[in-house]
């Protein structure tokens, strides 16, 4: 593969390219489902076999590699010198969805370690050691939450709930991570957190902005924040054929108003605020009764909490108007805060897409990510490739070759810089 | 009890009423369930034994009872020289629904007994016989379709379809009458069609109009009717965070818009028209995804097939005009055209209300009914009675046992007139 550094501080890295692609065709076999895409769901058997190739990898590539008590996984290169400092880290997930795709977490895990391995084929000069990190069951389809890795190695999880929590079979976390470990019994355990100099996190994106401008690259500001409301709407059922429109408290009808007023009135012409209603239940669901109740929820997502805030003020007004004459009341059922990504991080991914002259834009992530949770404790940024029609989370989901090679490129490139300044 | 005659050609009769409450009563025992109301569906052992039930006190009081293939009840009052006469009838059913109330069906049924046993036991001069009618699984909950045995009784359905239909738990409908025919082996078989003068169901309104104007007898003109439509909406699924604006086709949005614009353009200020949304299923209904699809039915009711016509029309242009992004159709799932009932038999009901002073009211029905199936065959009319909140199918359902004394005087003084004419 070819390779070039402008200099010591400022060096491009470009990774082996064909050893990652082969080896994101390797990891898409664990886990592939007959009828196509993966489920290699969190502290599975086929989560464990993905760790055991991904440790054999970084093993026999002289990497220094250990995990943690949740399974969290390191694969340090410290050159001599870098002992004393905090590392530069960059990963994802190894775990997918029950009917996931071959990318999401898994490329950035090997994006990572492919950096990290760049890196050290090249013989890089670096002031902190680099390491690749893949956080555990960050998707949360088997056992949740999700982001419990990361959430771990922050504090916001703590393994004195895992007895607690099962599976849909009934199977244990504190089980299941022990077994989960024991496919690796060499790995050291290391204690958490430490600290970290700054993370990177590559994904796919997950939606269609990439794709559809032509850009391979998105430099992720940050993630937006989330509210979800649950809007319950009471009325009276009624015979279709018999009560008069007078004394009709019709459900549906005040709940379609709703949505339709707050369609309006959430409108964005700029396209930052996002509103969505998703799931809408209608009782009793018969044609020939009027509805008496109604539960809709609503999915709300600005990079800005003021924002949200704003909204949510407009949410009651608007069902409160739209109401009667029926009751309604809502409640918040969730309520995540944008997380903003470090100024110097998204300075070096923007850099380093520079020096590779690889198209880029800024972008904010509309999911959240091991990197959000990360972001509390660690200067942290994100790198977005286009992905196929924007899917994710399905067996559909794919992306080109050379997007996830210049991805790699962007990340061993700003990886070598942070580590080396 | 009480009884009085105008005249030959005009009495007033008046039922034993303590003896239609106490039979109403024991009929509520059938199928009782322990948490309230009926479960006394068609063909089943409970249906059966109300049927012995009825048999045994129309035999005990001299009535000619026959039967036919599908298990429709005729208690007939035949007395010297109306032989060579078609019968003057009233009835209704003696099925509920799988979860119903003491008196849709069975009121009729009871009120309609007792008048031709008032009738026999005074000793009215007649021109023609009168009949008690109970006709076969008229709900449907069970077997489809409803209005079963008024359906056989005038050709809409034939029992070379029995063996072919089946209930929910795998019983074929040829072998449930032959088992409900089994009840009452001793009854004579008769072949219908036969000729019918005249035929009058009472049955409660299940609305609410009587109850709220404090009258209690409406004079049932005629039937709506009724048209069903099933709207299929079609978007794209996408991304709640991460799919812009400008691209989403969301199928929620869509449906809201035209169930609100229909809504508006369907408002009829008279109150005739009743337009009804019960049934709207939002796919893939996940608070986090756009929906690519949307099912909602529309129950249309009027009681004049024009006005039917152009509110289809209205509807879909709505459709159409709100369909923009998504894609959407639309098709009439039933059509049953309004009824209107025999001017003599209404002016007979009328008269007889005003004969024995009980205020009356002209009413449509907004539901349909035995008496609609018969309509094309007999000059039909109905008499309603308030039912409490207008609430039926339901284990609430109930009625003021005067408003049901009330309604089976009228019964048996309009059969009386119909039957000395």
């Amino acid at each position: 593969m070819s390779q070039s550094s402008d200099s010591a501080a400022a060096p491009t890295v470009r990774v082996n390219q064909a050893r990652l692609i082969d080896r994101l065709r390797q990891l898409a076999k664990i886990g592939a489902r007959p009828e196509g895409g993966l489920n290699r769901q969190a502290f599975t058997d086929e989560d464990g076999q993905a760790r055991k190739l991904m440790v054999s990898w970084a093993t026999e590539a002289g990497l220094t590699v250990t995990t943690d008590e949740i399974g969290n996984l390191y694969m340090a290169h410290r050159p001599d010198g870098t002992d004393d400092r905090a590392p530069i880290m960059g990963g994802s997930h190894l775990d997918t969805q029950p009917a996931g795709g071959w990318l999401d977490g898994v490329y950035g895990v090997m994006a990572a370690l492919e950096a990290v391995l760049a890196i050290k084929e090249q013989g890089l000069a670096l002031t902190h050691p680099v390491e690749a990190v893949a956080w555990a069951n960050e998707e949360g389809g088997r056992f949740q939450p999700g982001l419990m890795g990361s959430a771990y190695f922050t504090g916001h999880f703590t393994l004195d709930k895992a007895d607690a929590i099962v599976d849909a079979g009934g199977a244990r976390l504190s089980d299941e991570i022990e077994r989960f470990l024991a496919t690796t019994p060499e790995l050291a355990q290391r204690q958490v957190p430490f600290a970290i100099a700054g993370l990177l996190e590559a994904h796919i994106e997950q939606g269609p902005i990439l794709e559809d401008e032509g850009v391979p690259i998105g430099v992720v500001e940050g993630v937006q924040g989330i509210r979800w409301f649950q809007i319950d709407v009471r009325g009276v059922a009624a015979h279709a054929g018999t009560a008069p429109l007078g004394s009709r408290r019709d459900a549906l009808i005040a709940a379609t108003g709703m949505v339709q007023s707050l369609s309006r009135a959430l409108h964005d012409p700029d396209d930052v605020l996002r509103f969505t209603v998703g799931k809408f239940i209608v009782s009793p669901g018969s044609p020939n009764t009027v509805a008496d109740h109604v539960m809709f929820t609503i999915d709300l997502r600005h990079p800005d909490d003021d924002a949200l805030d704003r909204s949510e003020e407009i949410i009651r007004k608007c069902v409160a108007e739209q109401a009667e004459p029926c009751e309604a009341d809502i409640k918040v059922t969730e309520a995540v805060a944008p997380v903003r990504f470090a100024a110097p991080v998204i300075d070096t991914i923007e850099a380093a897409a520079g020096a590779l002259d690889t198209p880029a834009r800024r972008i904010v992530s509309g999911a959240g990510h091991d990197a959000a949770m990360m972001s509390g404790h660690a200067p942290v940024g994100m790198v977005f490739v286009p992905c196929h029609g924007g899917v994710s989370h399905h067996p559909d989901e794919n992306a080109d070759e050379e997007d996830l090679i210049a991805g790699a490129h962007v990340v061993a490139t700003a990886l070598a810089r942070l580590a080396a300044s």
